[in-house]
């Protein structure tokens, strides 16, 4: 029993491909995932990426296994046997263990106990191994095909993929809640979304999308907020209005599900997944309509507030659930003093935007519509509320060259997945969180 | 002739769908790309995401369309005609046009020219323009092909994607030439790389790769560096060595180079993109056997150098390209004294590392390697180098927790497109480049 780098003189099988090669002597590698030494043999679980495998070890190994704890890596040759009694109905026997790399010192918690249950904070300080933990491996997985799944839709459906610039010499949306930093001795930004920027492309590519990074400095410790987070970005132009952008998304979104549901089962099952009600059309409801359910149906008054509190928007995602059987609701109309500058009002009642917040089981999701795509309009817009153009120069440039009406949104891709799972901290289906208090690991 | 919003009473056609509705009504919409006022009729040519359109305007037509310029959006009703003359083999005649959205001023340079030639700096001052120009579009297209090439080969090979912090606390590799910025009163850097991030994530997954931007600070102004880009990230583990790692990679570029010929033929035939020649095996040569065919076949000795210099590459370049009918070529074997300290050495001969660099047409596109996996050779490989533990805590828990044998590389994704294109400059291939001098747009 040797102890060294991986060898190859066999090929490795994966642990989930045993199954076929019952009768067999396999090579598998990985980590030890729980070794419960008896007195005459002992049962070693090995995990690798694909899954966990139980080997038989025998006496005369027990003492040369006997100093190395959970998560030493190691290489296992031996024989596939068919065996009801284990988790996956395989075992090795007749094991030959190399240990590839020992681990000498305890874990900072144990990851293969069928409960999980270390406070969040003692798990994100040891987020580098937790990571492990089968349960967290599955949620990261399913963030992969969430992302797998929204670039697939898009490009099936004409949409080109940009990457734009993080730093950038001026705060996208408004001078606040941005990060600043010395750049070669001037100062810059990170780019808050890749607004300014998407548009820009629509007059090259019409459809574009962007899956990167958003920086936000908002001071905020909620378990809805992070400082940095994956944008899922869409804009698209030749529209009529929102109500094209809202079409988009919904059939987006419900692509996204079925593309879990084809490519995921074996997570979607592990975690427990309650797949949302997404029907056909999501349903959706004019703000100050929603302020009347708000009234009628929960007795709190707030046709006077110029957005929803998250109370109000937990509200809602029930109504919708009882009323329409969907876990989305379209919310339109939002007064426009609290949307954006770029915001395209609705020409029948310009104090509200041609504009959306889509609601995932009651919290938004996404937020989107159209877009001002009139150079004038910009011009207009930003002297309505008190702001310089230039530095908005470059982006004005586009809408002086001729650019169609458009639209686009923006997921947040960790929302999602918390939604998705039910879990109630964006720091779960985060891998490494950024906020007030955590710069590492 | 009215002037209004995008209005679709009828179904849009992409202009690369006309060709099977010849003889039929369409609606068409797009840029008014150029138009030849001639005294009964005009030639007006209409682009949109898919091609270009001729539309024969007609005379009593021409007044009301006599004030707007190039890259007006129009929105075009008209009949589909077969007409060999016609640059796509069809027009558009009877032609019932709406302005969208009319231009008023002169574009800053024609982007409807055969010839392009534009200074670059005059190009990038008015990129959100300048990238309409068809050559530019296709380029950008074969930037998102070369993404989705990436994503699809590593996702078909069990590699799963990852994103990681960008904010990080300490710098990734060395102390020098990173982004600060001002977190919540905390100093903080801007990501150099994934590095650290991407091989802890070996140990919940295996494999992993990522898509995103990386920030360096390096005060340099060069046709070959910029300072933020978008890194094509791998890294895998239960390897023997870096000879894994370079299969891997080797794979991976013939996969990303067949799917653009797959996909891709429009762009790469408008680009008159030579192919790269790309071996089934791409030829090897050991750093310091490079530098004896330097010595040998170009005169300069640079055996005391601890690097190649661009002029070497160069070199070696040619040298492959004559050798081995190969536009690649990698360099293993590098001195240790110039590679990062996570970097695992050759065991036969620690002077030299178990990395590569590779070169395509004669330019570095990729540096990867062997990591260390050992806790202990971590701490020895910071104490050679007189770095504190400290800052790399988090990272090296890792370690501490069982690690395989793995390795991995990053590619840069606009260097891959330069050498591809055969053009001179970084910044043609970088949407928005940010360089020392240039912040926007």
């Amino acid at each position: 029993m040797g102890r060294g780098v991986f060898q190859t003189h066999m090929e490795r099988t994966l642990i989930a491909n045993l199954g076929p090669r019952v009768g067999e002597k396999v090579l598998i590698a990985g980590w030890m995932h729980n070794f419960r030494r008896l007195s005459k043999f002992g049962f070693l679980l090995l995990r690798d990426a694909s899954g966990i495998a139980q080997i038989v070890v025998e006496k005369d190994q027990l003492d040369s296994l006997a100093a190395i704890q959970d998560e030493s890596v190691l290489q296992v040759e031996g024989l596939v046997v068919a065996e009801k009694n284990a988790a996956s109905g395989y075992e090795i026997h007749q094991p030959v263990i190399t240990i590839i790399s020992p681990v000498t010192e305890a874990v900072p918690f144990p990851i293969n106990k069928a409960v999980f249950n270390v406070n969040l904070d003692t798990f994100l300080d040891n987020a580098t191994f937790g990571l492990r933990h089968p349960d967290r491996k599955a949620t990261f997985a399913l963030s992969a095909a969430l992302m797998a799944a929204f670039r697939s839709h898009l490009n099936e459906n004409g949409f080109t993929e940009v990457t734009t610039p993080k730093i950038v010499a001026s705060a996208t949306e408004s001078g606040a809640n941005v990060f600043a930093l010395d750049y070669f001795h001037r100062k810059a930004f990170l780019a808050q979304s890749p607004q300014f920027y998407k548009q820009i492309m629509v007059g090259v590519f019409e459809r574009v999308f962007e899956v990167a990074p958003v920086f936000r400095a908002e001071p905020h410790s909620t378990a809805r907020h992070l400082n940095e987070y994956v944008s899922l970005d869409v804009e698209f132009g030749f529209i009529r209005d929102h109500r094209d952008v809202m079409e988009v998304l919904g059939g987006l979104i419900r692509a996204m599900l079925k593309y879990l549901q084809t490519h995921n089962q074996r997570e979607l099952e592990q975690l427990k997944v309650r797949m949302p009600l997404a029907p056909e059309k999501f349903p959706s409801i004019y703000f100050p309509d929603a302020q009347k359910v708000i009234l009628e149906r929960y007795g709190e008054d707030c046709s006077h507030e110029p957005d929803l509190s998250p109370q109000h928007e937990r509200w809602l995602g029930e109504w919708a659930l009882q009323e329409y059987q969907s876990d989305y609701l379209f919310v339109t109309g939002y007064p426009m003093a609290k949307r954006p500058f770029y915001t395209h009002p609705n020409p029948a009642d310009p104090r509200y935007a041609n504009g959306f917040d889509l609601l995932f089981r009651g919290i938004e999701l996404v937020t989107g519509g159209q877009r001002l795509h009139r150079y004038e309009d910009y011009v207009q817009a930003l002297q309505q509320r008190g702001l310089p153009l230039e530095p908005f120069e470059g982006y004005l440039e586009t809408f002086r060259f001729g650019m169609p009406p458009h639209g686009g949104f923006a997921i947040g891709l960790e929302r999602f997945l918390m939604q998705l799972l039910g879990v109630s901290n964006l720091r779960e289906t985060t891998l490494f969180p950024r906020d007030m208090d955590r710069l590492t690991p």
